[in-house]
């Protein structure tokens, strides 16, 4: 599944035996440029073969570029889906840009047009808001792979984690430890209703079935906040606040789990002997040496793959039949769980 | 310093009362495009001006872009700098899009040719490898910024921290508290010759100032790793197998220094008690209640804003004559730093 390798403008340089900004200026018919030079580049492009692409092609014409939209470029998570992502493009001539999408569907709606004005081949979009008309409309005018959400879709390639399973992973370890007030921390997004296919969404869910399941409808409590350092560290501050207070804390993301350890730390807490604390994703930051923290593995490195094979399918292939892809998520048990205190 | 709003294939929908992806359909001229929508949306654009951009742009033309090489989009530093960044450009009608440059030299030649193929207005490059000269070459092709390196050219702007300042920040804070035996760990890429303008030669270079300032020239120690979690560690570990280990360990970076607490940990040891710890960067990391770690801020997010601000400033009012912006660090002691065991 990779592209012939196209001829660049270091190739066409080495070539002409000039620079690759004479090249590019040449391209760009810049002032300064010599007739002379001029021609020697035109004739090494000749020669290879060169298609200066973006600006230079028809309007159909490949850019050989996939547009990333990351909601938070600060979750270490995100950071797995890119490396694997990235290692698959490897040795093709597609290459990635990363579009900043922001945590509001209206900045993420601007960047995904900003991406298609610039004519990107393909866009693969992470955990993005909106509602699943919008995302299908925008698939109708490109190829694209949705990474986290977990709606089926005839128009777009869905990769997701089982995240009711990764719930229910956290809450029967907890339970089995002897915790019964576990609390749980979500993103929720203020505003329009935002559809409940959201990985935040699901893994709320999956927490509220789990607690029913062990008995503990009754001790459900769940606190809107955000996936960041911030979000979890003010949920946290709230729950620690309750009159009788949990003895453990399911965060729904590794990056919320911080906050968490922070406001435990600054009430006077210990981790695990006072409070409990689970994280997801399972990013390097939980296997840090003081930190330990108990978490749930979803391999986004395996999903960035994966994510990147079905885009270069719908490219390269024009397979239009859609493909989800749903990966089981594993616990990962460290020190930051114990029993409750007696 | 912001452009003027420029029409968007949003608002040809609205004018034209379809959707983006009808838009973006006639644009690309794909195929179902009725002959009545095809007008309909054309007769919308020519009322409201609209001028497809990249692909449809001549090749002089703009592209409204502005691409961000990272070397790794893990640093939690770099988070910042885009920040500040994305802040400035907001409302404005340019768009930042990320470039995962990697931690070599041919791999961040590459993502900047792909860049400036893909027709970008401007550059803003994080730490560059590679000789002053390439850089130049390149931006005689293209407006460009480069952040953290020290390097005056009259072809680009710079923005830096003073890192020589940084270092000794750090070393006099040490040695105020006690300390003799200061090791530092620096970024060093393996391989060709590297310029010693890059900030984590700047620093150590800092570091080795400070030490014989301060009459340690004797005691100099320094381990040559990456600024990574697994560099900090692998460097850590080397420093606390020493017959004799340091007291205090000065990491170029504080995604390093997550490192060095994970080696300190592992070897049964305390911070600060038996070892203490310094970062450079004052992440949010940094300020984590089990971490607490002293560490020097140079204001990521400030580097960002004034990137973004030169970057206009070259493309909009076509300054050619190149600035060099350097700030001042400060160090934010932290409980990761002690006396020394008696």
């Amino acid at each position: 599944m990779t592209a012939p390798r196209r001829v660049t403008i270091a190739d066409v340089a080495e070539k002409a035996n000039v620079s690759t900004a004479a090249v590019s200026k040449v391209l760009r018919k810049a002032y300064g440029v010599s007739p002379a030079m001029d021609e020697r580049v035109r004739a090494a492009m000749a020669e290879l073969g060169y298609r200066p692409h973006t600006a230079a092609r028809g309007m159909r014409g490949q850019t050989y570029t996939i547009g990333m939209m990351l909601p938070d470029i600060r979750n270490p998570f995100f950071h797995e889906i890119l490396e694997g992502l990235s290692k698959q493009l490897d040795g093709t001539d597609y290459q990635v840009l990363i579009g900043p999408g922001g945590s509001e569907s209206a900045s993420q709606a601007h960047i995904m047009n900003a991406m298609i004005d610039r004519r990107m081949d393909a866009l693969i979009l992470v955990a993005p808001l909106g509602n699943r008309r919008d995302l299908e409309e925008t698939a109708k005018s490109v190829p694209m792979v949705v990474i986290g959400r977990h709606d089926r879709s005839p128009d777009y390639d869905a990769v997701v984690d089982d995240d009711l399973m990764g719930a229910a992973l956290v809450v029967d370890h907890l339970v089995e430890l002897g915790h019964r007030r576990i609390a749980h921390i979500e993103h929720k997004i203020t505003g329009r209703n935002h559809p409940t296919t959201l990985p935040q969404s699901v893994r709320a869910e999956g927490y509220r079935q789990a607690m029913k399941r062990n008995d503990l409808g009754s001790e459900i409590d769940i606190v809107a906040s955000t996936y960041s350092e911030e979000g979890g560290y003010l949920a946290a501050r709230e729950l620690l606040a309750r009159a009788v207070r949990p003895t453990a804390i399911f965060a729904g993301a590794d990056v919320a789990a911080i906050g968490v350890f922070n406001a435990v730390y600054e009430a006077g807490l210990r981790v695990p002997q006072d409070v409990s604390i689970v994280g997801y994703d399972n990013t390097s930051f939980a296997a840090l040496g003081p930190i330990s923290l108990t978490s749930v593995d979803q391999d986004g490195h395996a999903m960035g793959t994966n994510a990147a094979r079905l885009v270069l399918e719908r490219i390269e292939s024009k397979r239009t039949r859609s493909v989800l892809l749903s990966t089981s998520p594993t616990l990962i048990r460290r020190r930051s769980t114990a029993p409750p205190p007696a």
